[in-house]
């Protein structure tokens, strides 16, 4: 157990899981600190039955810290997570900001948990799409090693923030209506409709969200050769990432071996029979830690190809579960 | 033109739209007769100014009929086109109950416009989530010969007529209002939710519609090597299926020369700039007939890979144009 443990932004949409979840959990820390900016600083936050003040993030409010988790957007997580580090805290960050720097430790605990314990410095959680999709490649790469993967994603407004969710709500009611609204976090109408566009363009016509799959899945597997090529696209989903994902891997595997590879990993269940509601949906896998898989089937135009839909709770393994996790192993370690 | 044309189905959600298209459009025939079920048969229908009382779809009705348009359940389908083309006439049909017999034609009048024309008995037309995408295959395997797809669609509740648009707005109203909602068309939530299985389960563990698109796509390029490996999900989208396609070709295709290719093919619009909104969604497409396509890239995972969006009226290209043009078709032939 850690001595003292401060949270960084603990009233977004990630945060509020994430105090769920630290409500529900033995204990990370004897004593626990709330830090925000200077918007939310001064209110109250109740936790484990008690009233705490949140304090100003300043790079001042780290001494005396042991573990930090911060769930920011990125330019606060670049800002302030420095002086973190130089206080000497162990940092878990759910921001993209550090997640491909080489200093910076990228870890699904159920992967890679030797990096989160080697770490020098910043842990970074992945980007939520990126999460469950490392998740469910892990155990065909032990087995089969995975040479490419071609992923389409059904993102769920949630992982716009707060404000995603009050667009959906809002927009949809508008539409029903035959009234107005105007939309805080989405440029598209995404009501009714699908927006084929996540972050902003960058590399040959992939958006940010399409390359932090290719690059992520890459450093969290440690496999620099793993090819993919995403496409990201928002849907009126309140929340839960769905995903068709197809593997090609250097041997064939059967359906019934990847049942049993996925059945036999952590984090990861199968559902999957072949009758009305045999598959993972939003609609039943939200407020779940566990990454679903269905539909497994033989890829038709490969026989070294695998293809499932896949979905994930992306507040909870694909973000707030997965940093608890990160803390929780750092505590069994922690003297 | 046609001496006399009857259309079958009138009064579904493709129905709706066909009698809509015959309004606009040139005239198909001297005179037009509305055939239907028992229970529609003897309402009125107005059209081209008109009434038109609904008469008995029954074997003796294709009498003294030269072209028949069928927009029915495939079992409707089964039962009375055969008398339709005992009787001598022309016959559309929109059911998925004939497409793959091998004395039907599957037509997309841009593709395979001689199918039509040489057709001796029923002439179909494609499955909605087949034919936006054989259509932008179509260039692409002219100019290099398609070998593989990987397709996840994204498709819309039309789909399933007029009862799945009522359940999506009914069963959205019911989620926001926190009431309840008793769905007609589908099985699962389809409020705020993603639903993986469209039709039954078929081969190897591949929904009804999945397969469709591996085996109309074959039939209607007329090329039995090309494989695809579909993912078909249902999403809350009122109008406009998407599909992420990434296709491989014989020889690389860059995204120049696909953007040639697909903008010089008739029936394709491209919208493909990288900026927001540069991209074709299901509200900005809906209502129209041409098939859209964005977000031209790069395969990352093969040089011979391409990839990209594509999005579609389902009720418009996807079934009711699409068999009126193949009945201007016929006509322009006829005599």
């Amino acid at each position: 157990m850690f001595g003292t443990m401060a949270m960084v932004g603990a009233t977004g949409a990630v945060g509020r899981i994430m105090l769920q979840l630290l409500e529900e959990r033995p204990m990370l820390a004897k004593t626990y600190r709330f830090l925000a900016s200077a918007r939310s600083a001064g209110t109250t936050i109740q936790f484990k039955g008690q009233d705490y003040t949140v304090e100003l993030l300043e790079p001042a409010a780290f001494k005396g810290v042991d573990l930090v988790i911060a769930s920011t957007p990125d330019e606060v997580a670049a800002e302030y997570l420095p002086h973190a580090i130089a206080a000497g805290c162990k940092v878990i960050d759910e921001s993209g900001y550090f997640r491909m720097h080489d200093d910076v430790a990228l870890v699904i605990p159920e992967i890679n948990p030797q990096d989160a314990l080697n770490a020098k410095g910043i842990i970074a959680s992945p980007n939520c799409s990126t999460t469950q999709m490392a998740l469910a490649l892990k155990p065909l790469h032990d087995a089969a090693r995975v040479r490419r993967v071609v992923v389409s994603t059904y993102q769920a407004v949630s992982g716009a923030g707060l404000a995603g969710t009050d667009d959906l709500y809002g927009a949809t009611r508008a539409v029903l209506d035959k009234t107005t609204y105007e939309q805080q976090a989405f440029k598209s109408p995404i009501a009714f409709n699908a927006i084929p566009q996540i972050g902003g363009f960058k590399e040959q016509g992939y958006t940010s969200e399409e390359m932090k799959m290719v690059y992520e899945t890459r450093k969290i597997l440690g496999d620099q050769s793993i090819m993919v090529c995403p496409t990201c696209v928002r849907i009126p989903v309140a929340n839960c990432h769905s995903e068709t994902i197809l593997v090609e891997t250097e041997r064939p595997i059967s359906v019934e071996e990847a049942k049993k590879l996925f059945s036999a990993f952590p984090g990861i269940k199968v559902v999957d029979e072949e009758v009305q509601g045999g598959y993972p949906m939003p609609c039943t896998c939200t407020g779940s830690d566990l990454v679903f898989i269905g539909r497994i089937r033989k890829d038709l135009t490969n026989p070294n190809g695998l293809t499932f839909w896949c979905v994930s709770d992306n507040l909870r393994k694909g973000a707030a579960t997965n940093a608890i996790q990160i803390a929780e192993l750092l505590a069994k370690h922690h003297e």
